[in-house]
């Protein structure tokens, strides 16, 4: 790894495909997490036993396609969690990204070297997935706008799934033009093609913010307040958050479970402990262990989309806690992974968009992210939203 | 991996200490599970993880150090299932050595390099540790002869432990003789200086073998009668040998869960899923969850010591099936594993000696151990035994 590489780009051969001559991403560089298939290549998914048992792939996945036909250029294949299960970034073979905005600190994952590589200024764009927090979280812990998209918008197709009511395709970018150009050939039109007339503060999202996170977010919120007509309160969750929480791990676990079983059974792969663990828990859980929570994930969709039918954006902090330094031990690591999803599952369970604003930062630099969830196939609207908060919010040094 | 090391040694640099020029084991070769120490190296324990973060070691193992003392050579260290929690021999990191007698199917773990040396004819004797079965399950599958000792007889100073009520330090010989002059070494005199008067059948033992076992080990049951004054069918576990494997599988777990925990949550090793998850599932365990457990293996020791104070022996299949296929699932493992556990318990909850005899086979030549479970103390008498029935058992082609 050199100091410039970030350790993002999955070891091996240089990888590169050149884009369309023409487009709107004429021009530009991108890299693709390695859950995406490129034509050709075997799609590591960030563990060395999945890369020996299966073979190369024979398209470029929709998204790299897409991309690609859109004028941008693929320079690499970035590092992820092994097969996507993590949200800190670690990854015991491969090695764990460098996070340029804060070097002893973790990257935030799964989708860990798509956020070095953009914030490290080696590609303008780079693919990543979200099931449980694997865009937002890197994206707030490595300074980006990101985005997990409307569940189901952007096709999976040729892309490492994991579980399937909760997978998305999204992406990072340092710019909030770029963000929106690339939305643009990534998303079809929004339902409503309505600008959002209310803000709505989730206090109880707040509330479970460590105060570093609280401080520097506070000084950007009146900016936030003074673009909408309407803004207020709300408590989002009257039974809790981490009630909320744990609706997502049981769904998000049986799923994922289910995908890879049949894998680990032919071949007994290696995992991190971390890792291992989780699947070995997950493989536990019955379809009964569920029901409750899958009637609990279609109220709270009815719910939520209530709510934002305004239409409406939800404001919460990105992720409550600063990223994690790098050698902290397993069990900090599951305290960590725990605060996280407290705030990830509201657009989990939902399946609403949800942005990433690097619009705040600790006295001493490290990125803090804001959040704001659209309404279901709000994406577009949410884009704009990041190019004017970029006008008028205090600004992050780039 | 050449033809002829059959994959038993750990990958790296030759090992070589030699022996004191005199002593009952001069001019003999010798191997160590690398489980045991060898001054001035790292010991590996079968898992790259554990290796990067221990140093190496200061002094031999005290069992090591008593081969060379008695004039054996060391010449090599052999892989064993990663940290020992593995009961088939398969070893995703360093390979899975080859069963020299049956070279399609498992070699038996956790000491699997072991067995292959030995049987492999690389050295003539080789050093395992036994927990659950790792020195009665690699000698029945690879046709040698195997101890574990009466528990605590052999000091395992310089041996990873893993349950240190469950653990011993045993070894794997191909001849009678070389099983007894180890033996002197190693052990103490013996608690009774007696030969067994009655040999007591443990039908129920027996009946959880397949076919294929059974059919192998029933002609010699008349040659092994025969050398003892009395004899007697009896069943051992009126409560289901199933419910003692459950008791020691728990107790075992709830051990091992407390060596590795603090290890296991400072590096986040990569482990194969199946020890990953043997791993996560122990962490699971409380103190509650076997107090009665306990309580069970204090009765079954004073059972099971009145009933061998004749002296006698109890004759039982070391493993009640054959060496399963190499590339089997983890299903399949899982079964095995519960299968073999279902024998191997009986000396690991009673902590009483345990040799496996290698006199028979099945037609086509896969080795089939009957074993041998003396008094407390009484590992000379065993080795003595196995002396005697060499001579007068249908002998299986060295």
């Amino acid at each position: 790894m050199t100091d410039t590489a970030y350790g993002a780009f999955v070891p091996g051969p240089a990888v590169q495909a050149a884009g369309a001559v023409t487009g709107p991403l004429a021009g530009l560089s991108f890299a693709a997490k390695d859950l995406f298939d490129v034509a050709g290549l075997v799609t590591g998914c960030g563990n060395p036993d999945w890369a020996r048992t299966h073979g190369p792939a024979e398209h470029h996945a929709w998204a790299v396609q897409r991309l690609l036909d859109a004028g941008a250029t693929l320079r690499g294949r970035t590092i992820t969690d092994e097969i996507s299960l993590g949200l800190l970034g670690r990854n015991q073979f491969q090695g764990t990204p460098v996070n340029p905005r804060a070097p002893a600190r973790l990257p935030g994952g799964s989708s860990s070297g798509s956020a070095a590589a953009v914030a490290g200024g080696l590609v303008t764009v780079a693919l990543g997935t979200d099931s449980g927090g694997s865009v937002r979280v890197p994206s707030s812990f490595t300074g980006l706008y990101g985005i997990r998209p409307t569940h189901g918008l952007i096709p999976v197709d040729g892309m490492m799934t994991q579980s399937p009511s909760f997978d998305t395709v999204g992406f990072f970018t340092r710019t909030a033009d770029v963000f929106q150009t690339v939305g643009e050939v990534l998303f079809g039109e929004d339902t409503l093609p309505a600008t959002p007339v209310r803000l709505l503060v989730a206090t109880d999202a707040f509330a479970t913010a460590d105060a570093a996170v609280s401080e520097a977010l506070r000084p950007i919120m009146p900016s936030l307040r003074s673009i909408f007509p309407h803004c207020a309160d709300i408590t989002l969750a009257a039974e809790g958050l981490t009630v909320w929480r744990e609706h997502q791990r049981r769904l998000q676990m049986i799923e994922f479970a289910a995908t890879f079983r049949k894998w680990i059974d032919e071949t007994n792969p290696r995992f991190s402990f971390e890792v291992g663990r989780s699947l070995a828990l997950a493989a536990l859980l019955t379809e009964a262990d569920v029901a409750a929570d899958r009637i609990f994930r279609g109220e709270v969709r009815s719910r939520i989309d209530g709510l934002l039918d305004g239409p409406s954006v939800l404001c919460l902090p990105t992720v409550p806690i600063l990223p994690p330094l790098r050698d902290i031990s397993l069990a900090a690591m599951a305290e960590a992974g725990g605060r996280i999803v407290t705030l990830t599952c509201i657009a989990g369970l939902t399946g609403l968009p949800q942005i990433n604003l690097p619009i705040a930062e600790t006295p001493d630099g490290i990125p803090v992210g804001l959040s704001l969830i659209g309404w279901r196939g709000g994406d577009r609207a949410l884009l704009s939203l990041a190019a004017t908060l970029s006008a008028i919010a205090p600004r992050v040094p780039a």
